[in-house]
């Protein structure tokens, strides 16, 4: 019989028991729901709403409990609905009136709460964590690419020559801003539902501070209904996780892309490769690929859980259970994407010869050539158009800007002098930047050098 | 090794391993991999691409596998990657030399699609199916309570009285149409891709209509870049779930509601009801609620799918592998929200008695009142003015319509007789209409029977 | 005052008015109101509820309001809230009192999704059609290089080759199935839901078959409540508009690859690309972009309306109003995708000599060398092995696989001899290709004549 | 022809134009794009880059362009593109050759997100002003109904007794931290895109410190390449937006439900009701229903963009346009969507003689019937089973706990004593409660001053 059958006169239907259950998934939490329980025990002893002798036969209990499901010996069971209530009645076998003490001044309403913000908390850290590896990764490729210059695109036609470290920072600060809203996130949430029972808090004399304490929260949630009806903390971590499985699949399409026989930017290693089933020739970034696919699963649980909240009445509705499974989802793949992602970078290798060779395509050096007009006192919308007209002769040449000639330059515009060639080559190009954040040498240095003491520990 | 290795010097590593695995969740297409592998291995043997020697080699080795499967002893490996090369690994190891033909003019690519249309042919099979008892539930409901009249609502504000039976129909006629999408999405997606193979087809002497023709399929796919590349099929199904499931949310909605206190309208069985871990007296609709916070997953799995594919160019990309978790999870949810409604339908009692009296409230009479006043000759927009007033005054003076005097109403408009009341009240009210399709005995009567002869085997 | 305030006293606030007005985009449905109102009219005329001079008189002004509509004239008003408020008080203001007639038996409710089925109706239409022209462009394209072989890619990696009509067709199969989709959803959604009312149907001796017939529905939809509270109709043409547009956000994907300098397989017209503010050399094929981008909101409109609807009690509720937006933004935005889309296909020029040039990379004949070893007799999982030490032979020496010796071949293994050769190089590969749908070239000419005679119209 | 037209021969077709314009929505830029250009002239005027003269003529027409945008009077044209284009051919048709000169060191690229940024944080600071005033009105109406007790439900079933002021602030805290998550939002974006130019920045000698500045911006981002690529800041407001959404709808459904016919709880004014075309009785809560349903395009704009940036490879891509419509919706809708939520909450009346009368359903009481046992000594869990029976025989003899005797009770379980009575009924209940953040008198008082002080000036 349910632990909450007193009312009842007949079970639920096989199929209703299969579909209501919980616990083949929310038993993950059970390191989140022991720990509650722990603390709630001890605060009830502390106000006297149990004995210290009841207290010891808890805590020895969920011991006990803890070390059986560590070791696999527990039995979970799907009559028993979730995890809450196959801890309370695996106590309650064990140490038999104690454990009937132990929902005193306590619902699954707060308790699945607690236990799921403790479980972010983790998983926020967890996270953030494996960002700065990842971050790690790519400013030990900027360092040991440190000189490599590839095409920098728009429209992913080639625009204007960049430092390949300028290139993979812009991912490193991406990567940045994803921290800072986990880190966001971890604050705003770190608050104890625990004692809000099922909705309304309890006449029982609870302590909520110590159980907050005790868990490592701030403070207490101040609303009861607030506190186990709201799942904004969770929609929180997956928007988080939806902008950072964003960032990841588009380095992964970038990627995808350098290790194309086309751009050919990079050779993945065969650790990281994978075959085909019939075409022997195969070598596949599958890594990334997957990376890129499994960001639509990251957004879809966003939006499950957006879907499964709207318009719901206060306070807390059965369809919240349904939180988990996306939750757990998120933030097992992005864990996944990142640890991937990072391996892929220690993985690869630049053709630094081939992309050497590659530079002169596209005229990545026009905008430089505008800007020593610009120089030489043209307004910058004429010097637009002039070297407009100067990539038209190219293209028909089938030349580099830097292949025409002075008097070809000349019959463009008057204003073009000898030193017009140095500025022109993408060698020429690139050493022109120099504003900041720019690709020009110093500030990309000084940028590596900002993130490799940031990173210090990491490298 | 991979047994696509044969140009690779070194595995990948454990992290891309475990993060590029798909047998943890594809194996459950076995079924379906082994039909179209015994497909293909006939039909190599009939065009003479393998003896028959191997052909009878290979299906007693693809049965001996499928015994292993069923009886639990078959040993699924994720460094085999796939069901597809778990199969065709197993296969080698038992049966040796002929096992390594079976692959001959067949990639992975066609095979998870030919796997992947048995499958979802199938999976679209079940679902009609659960639809089909569903409608059954409701209709026998329906029967059951054929005259009771309930508020119908608009706004969630009373609107008109309806016959319950009309209101369940409403509902009925929804999954028909769920029903019609899900055919048609079968019959579009019934084509095989098998011979396509990687994405170009194949120069060895293959029969794709012989192979088509015994699993079943209208005829081979047209064009074998499209058939290793779209997902459309998939897209379908589950934008077709995500009907059905908006559906049984608004259905879940109504009965949560009908359930509470307040409305009062159904009592659910214990056997469809839970309670709470802490407040002894609750009794709630959780199935019902789960039905209306899973349909939020099943939407999640659409965009999933829909984010997944968009940009991806052609042809296969190892970002569709993440094609099945969401199609399984959406299949899967629809089958348990549609057999766990069907199961309340069958556990819910009308409280007829409260229903009956809850009917005087709300003015559900008024537009029948507009219309007495079109047959005495009133343009419908004065009816509706001069009904409103008379709605005031009902309000103010806390009557009914039906309450309000001659005077009272010839003080309104002297068009008001005597007549009048045979058009007020509930039971003068749902006695009028008769339009088709209305809530009016007879019109509902012939619906009842319409669906009574469309399920007759069902009910 | 509004239509409906008899029994209000007060106004709505202006903030009220503002965020409840719908008029400024359900105008966009007037024809398709003004076409239900003269077809309602007519029935109640024919009904006898009103006079013939009424009908007549409610024709004629509803003429003049379509005038007014059509030169721009007509006043839209928002404190009048919707289109259909507008059109009757307007309506009133014109002719007077046979104008307070026309709403008789007719609820804002019905009047509603009878605009909309019929909008839906056309819009599908209109989509068909576009997606007709642009699989014309497409084949045109096709026929025009006929003879153009492409890398066939999976995983982005050089696959296989492909005839470019054939890769061209696997869209045109595509877009096929989008049209079955399409064309289903309009026959699904052609029953009239008007006469249904607020939800209950009337009193009021009407002819549902009569308007039904007049409108060019198949017949009248047969449940009331559910004709006003189902939106099923709108949420499957978004769910057949978002596939539509993953299947152009692939192609957009695809065209944007080759139009890089990188691919370089095709050049865009100037009628089809723009430039850049700042950098002058830069020709970008923006039309795609936009086209892969927009495919963004085509989903995100789709799921708009599944939120909206999810968990909404029957009948008729507000939120449904919101449902317009999106459905015109999803078919506009559907409709702008293909024009454009087609627009670009008639302003691409391959690049044929690069791409014959680029061919020899990739080792695209290494499958059918797996397949000259099968017709060795070797098993394929083997041949496949072999194959691919050769692969790795070429790649370490930087040679074709045609540029491997025949003594080469035969260290790896006995089994070559000197007819391999016709197995090798593209040429020999794509001419071996021959199973149905494949890129052989007489499958490719078959299929290329399907569709001319398919599409003869249209070329 | 186009100011970047100097490569280009060919106009771009009409169909594409239409299709490529973003000036018909982001004109509503303006004000940014000119503040924009302002900073930037005159950085350019202090960095010697244009001279004072120059400076002083950009000035100038900026303001004569302002003054026309103003007033209605300026032409915005489609075949100029954007706003970005439209304001510099304006400036440049005003005051001719100093025009030329201002696009000089920039790029639309930079601009645009200088723009959007400037754009979302004055968003967010109304945004956060709205939430402000509505925290405030839900604080006045818990004042107004400081004293009054509702039923608070679990599943919608009834749970426990609730002061009102309770049940509000729950919202209360629902969107303070809304606010903190739109503030963290307005800090992460306070940086400085402008002078990234296309995506590599400028060998031009501009000062970004001092643009960053003068816009009132933290610094300029670090890295140009991120600073044109990505769009995480508008992510990040869509999906604190959608948090919000998802807020506002959970309160309209209960409003939606409170005004009901069958709950009761509330009667909206007219001013915030609207009427029927049809029904002559109905007044609907339209306005919450429309909260409720525009959550879902806050939803539908936040996947939009998500599916938008999904696997766009760095760094600009024209896709990236598409994400100004959605950002402009969102935060369009969530304005008005809290605006009128704000004026709902200032028109509704509490039916505080009607809720008092409900308080006795639902056995509000019986938990703190087992916190009476849990005093007397018996653990919880038996607590909860002896009550369930007491539930049971209440509900079979139809009366309230408090109406069973003391003889019934003590057959149920002997521990029961007189003081029993002091436990039951729904204002025994409440006075019991007292655990912090519980819906106890006092505690209930002292959060409604923390709010009143907090919210001091705005009440």
């Amino acid at each position: 019989a349910k632990l909450w059958g007193g009312r009842f006169e007949e079970p639920v239907t096989p199929a209703v028991e299969k579909f209501s259950q919980s616990v083949s998934y929310d038993q993950r939490l059970w390191r989140q729901d022991l720990k509650g329980s722990r603390a709630h025990a001890s605060m009830l002893a502390l106000q006297g709403l149990i004995t210290e002798k009841d207290e010891a036969a808890i805590l020895e209990g969920l011991d006990r409990i803890s070390d059986r499901i560590e070791s696999g010996e527990f039995q979970w069971r799907a009559d028993r609905e979730d995890v809450h209530m196959n801890v309370e009645a695996a106590l309650i076998d064990l140490i038999g009136e104690p454990g009937r003490k132990l929902h005193t001044a306590r619902s699954r309403n707060d308790q699945v709460v607690t236990d799921l913000r403790l479980w972010v908390r983790d998983a926020i850290e967890q996270i953030v964590d494996k960002i700065v590896q990842l971050q790690a990764a790519l400013i030990r490729l900027a360092v040991e690419n440190r000189e490599v210059v590839v095409p920098g695109y728009t429209h992913l036609q080639r625009a204007q020559p960049l430092l390949l470290p300028h290139l993979l920072m812009a991912y490193v600060e991406q990567f940045e801003r994803d921290q800072g809203r986990l880190k966001d996130c971890a604050e705003r949430l770190n608050y104890c539902p625990l004692g809000a029972c099922a909705l309304a808090g309890t006449g029982l004399p609870i302590d909520r501070f110590a159980t907050s304490d005790s868990l490592g929260f701030k403070a207490p949630l101040r609303n009861s209904v607030d506190a186990v009806s709201d799942r904004d903390f969770v929609l929180e971590v997956l928007s988080a996780n939806s902008i950072i499985a964003v960032h990841l699949s588009r380095l992964a399409e970038e990627w995808v892309l350098w290790a194309t026989e086309e751009f050919g930017f990079i050779t993945p290693s065969d650790a990281v490769s994978t075959g085909s089933s019939i075409m022997p020739q195969k070598k596949n970034p599958d890594p990334m690929e997957l990376v890129r696919g499994k960001s639509a699963r990251v957004v879809g649980d966003l939006t499950t859980v957006l879907v499964l909240c709207k318009g719901l009445p206060l306070a807390y509705n059965r369809d919240l259970q349904e939180d988990k499974e996306p939750l757990f989802d998120s933030v097992e793949t992005i864990l996944g994407m990142l640890e991937v992602t990072r391996e892929f970078a220690q993985n690869i290798t630049f053709n630094v010869e081939r992309l050497s060779k590659s530079l002169p395509a596209g005229h990545l050096d026009a905008t430089t050539l505008a800007d020593y007009l610009v120089y030489k006192g043209m307004p910058f919308r004429s010097a637009h158009e002039v070297v407009g007209h100067a990539v038209a002769l190219a293209v028909a040449k089938k030349v580099e800007l830097k292949g025409l000639s002075l008097e070809e330059f000349g019959a463009i515009n008057p204003i073009f002098e000898e030193d017009v060639y140095s500025f022109l080559g993408v060698e020429n190009s690139i050493s022109k930047f120099r504003s900041y954040g720019s690709t020009g040498a110093d500030c990309v240095a000084e940028q590596l050098k900002f993130w490799m003491d940031k990173l210090a520990g990491k490298l």
